[in-house]
């Protein structure tokens, strides 16, 4: 796959009173870590806004299999395991420091213009960046591993 | 089914540049609404952390259909979707103003010995909170409908 | 003085690993206080953003007397300690469920054209607010002690 | 003085609906910037947590100057402006990339046994730090500059 690693360390704000990282934060961290893949692609999300689409997460999944604490350092393994020009899934891991997958998971993606909510296709729209990730899925289904 | 229904107004700190409430705090609102439900079906999650039993989240999935913006009045519809001793599933419905669904999402838990993180059967360890989530789990296959 | 009291009830997101509310969340609940004070007294925050103004904070003061927990039930005290067409800031107090005061903090604030962040004066733009803020200033200048 | 220079890169969730960073995610980075200070002195406040001592801020203060948008990439300085035993103040400046100050702020921190909430004096518990923490304070009187 072709993929790109990103570090977080944790934060005090991100636990809770169970002693860990609290859940939610988990989404926020998987957003860091695609903003960075995107970023390494060659691309980047804050330009898409300026140019009036949004790319909400319309679908969100996440599996805990154990705890992060604090002041663990982790790394968020992310890649696109599924793409066509008008709907994205990115897929994580969250490595700790061990290189265990403590926890998985994925986010799915559309794009929209921003106020109406109209779908917009990618290869309409960003046909650079479509190329890419259409190269990127060929690279994938050959087998090619790849870090970005 | 046997559900409970929790109003929330969203904040201001909910939203993010979107212009509508970030996807993470979805599952913050998942669980002020779960404490919700255990509390009207007579149990206190507080009290269960209290005698030292933690009931972390292993799985969550949301799906986002309509975004929410501040400062609308939500409210989470939850009701227990599966049962057994060791894991229980929460399901969610966000209904807006118009009490259209906006966003589901589901919760799967475990309990687990604070520490050790040993697995806990909730039959063993809170013997009436098991009878009640048992009687839940028979009416509902019963299709009685109920609000908590 | 004139005040509102607004009740929050802890969320178990807001705790941190000190087993406590994470110290950075009473400016949230500031925030849902204010909120509150001003349609108590008539107004709303929204509102005054779709009108394309915005009214951002420009100075904060938290004072953490004592810490609160989850689940605790707290009330936050609003009122405003200072009020001119330009700057306003709000005085808070946090309250236990003893009726303690655990915390206090204030809040300042401006009114900016949105996009330009050209100074706004409340007089101007919002007359009838301006006038309820005169009256409210002018009822705590007497000593009068009202509930919003 | 001598002080700490901490990248913060913002993220999405870091935001709200005015387009900028939420007021309260300020506080956050504060407490980033305040671990790193301490590291980079050559410290840790997991380990003083380990010991059974915490250092909860006591008292809060930010001042607004400039918003900050995504995606952005700050600088927080840190330095101590107060320091003894019992008490200590940490000063934040926040640069934008041109170096600009756009916000500043303190927290006060005491240490306190966790649990019973006793007062701790630093040159008893942890001398060492104690010792660093005056050399600093000293060479800050002798106008000593200098980025650890």
């Amino acid at each position: 796959m072709i993929y790109s690693e990103t570090p977080i360390d944790v934060r005090y704000a991100e636990t809770d009173k169970m002693g860990v990282v609290y859940h939610a934060n988990y989404a926020i961290w998987f957003e860091v870590a695609r903003t960075d893949y995107i970023y390494k692609a060659g691309f980047s999300y804050a330009d898409m806004e300026k140019a009036g689409i949004i790319s909400p997460v319309v679908d969100l999944n996440i599996k805990y299999k154990q705890s992060i604490t604090y002041p663990e350092k982790v790394i968020i393994k992310t890649w696109i395991s599924h793409y066509s020009p008008i709907r994205s899934i990115y897929s994580y891991e969250i490595l700790n420091e061990n290189r265990e997958v403590v926890s998985t998971g994925s986010t799915t993606h559309v794009c929209l213009k921003k106020g109406s909510n109209r779908p917009i296709r990618l290869d309409k729209s960003f046909p650079e960046w479509h190329e890419a990730y259409m190269k990127i899925h060929e690279e994938t289904e050959k087998g090619i591993d790849r870090k970005l």
